[in-house]
């Protein structure tokens, strides 16, 4: 990404509470908060993820989607990686591959448990297979949580100073916060809070959640 | 990763027929014959993942584990990446933002749904659950084979020129080969069979294999 091009950032008109504060151009938003970048937010419906002009800027039809000076970034780990090239607080220079490597932990070791969690107990939570299934998807979860949390120890944060790597991981963890399984490993959960707690999160928050209000439906 | 060191690459000593072949060390060994890396193949038992010898190594007790001149770095994807950085073939310097975007739409957009269901059929199958999810979970993967092919359309990989990418693709799509989602698109089909006829690909999984074949357990 080039350093002074203007930055565009897509993300979703609205979502229902459920999911205020979890969609991940949140991590987008945050990392360029990090950075001192400012950026302007786009936005599209849920229901026009799969027209043709928008599945043009994403195959996949999924946001965030990163736009500047022309180029297109797509998946929040590449973005918010071409963020941290530019930016030595996200990615040291002299642990760049180690911050790129937990950038992986977070989005393919422990995403995918916490997420098929979240999504069971978010979106097919009536659903008898839930039911059945749940404790087994706890379980996965909790093995992840208790490497991860024996890896964290008395670091701050996953590589000792904060990094992209920490974006990604916090905005994961946030994804079960209706549960209470972070907050029973004491560490994790102060970790958590740890990055919750930088103004940088805060202000992306307070920013992702002011489109939901200005865009929210009228009510019937 | 420097450049003329010794590498080892961690995998497991021995698995099931079923899950031969589809170990993600294939991911780490595939690349380095692309990049015309030698390695030695060091093994561990399943059961001794989480020893705290092994833990120390990567500390959530998986493999690929790769090893280069005192360095250590886990994540199949920052392995690939790492060996990709000083292998111009497999990422392009031009081209090194997307090619790291497809690693993840292959990591975190395709492995998880392809990933599941995967485990169902393999780990889960004579679970009840398993019954009442599965049709759900072939419509999630079937979502983003469709839009995988569609962007495929007429590139011969991913990026157009066979990239780190597509190593990281074909061996998420393999994840499900027990299946015949992936050859319902035909075009999607073609692709996996391009890369795996590549010789790097057939030289990464034979050494795999003829790892296995000679740790074979003996029959009681």
């Amino acid at each position: 990404m080039s350093a002074r091009e203007k930055i565009a950032v897509w993300g979703f008109r609205w979502v229902p509470p459920f999911a205020q504060g979890l969609v991940r151009d949140l991590r987008v938003r945050w990392a360029l908060e990090e950075a001192g970048r400012s950026y302007e937010s786009r936005v599209i419906g849920v229901e026009e993820r799969n027209t043709d002009a928008y599945r043009h800027k994403h195959p996949f039809g999924m946001v965030p989607v990163l736009e500047s000076g022309g180029e297109t970034v797509i998946e929040s780990g590449a973005i918010v990686h071409s963020i941290a090239e530019s930016c030595e607080a996200l990615m040291p220079p002299s642990r760049r591959a180690e911050t790129l490597a937990w950038m992986f932990v977070a989005l393919n070791t422990i995403e995918p448990p916490v997420n098929a969690l979240s999504l069971m107990d978010l979106q097919h939570q009536e659903e008898e297979w839930v039911k059945l299934r749940r404790p087994g998807a706890v379980d996965d979860v909790n093995v992840r949580l208790a490497a991860l949390s024996e890896w964290l120890d008395d670091r701050d944060y996953l590589l000792g100073p904060f990094t992209a790597a920490d974006i990604l991981m916090t905005t994961v963890l946030r994804l079960i916060r209706h549960t209470d399984l972070v907050a029973r490993f004491a560490g994790l959960d102060n970790y958590v809070k740890r990055c919750e707690a930088r103004p940088a999160f805060q202000k992306a928050l307070r920013d992702q959640l002011a489109d939901y209000a200005r865009n929210a439906p009228v009510a019937a």
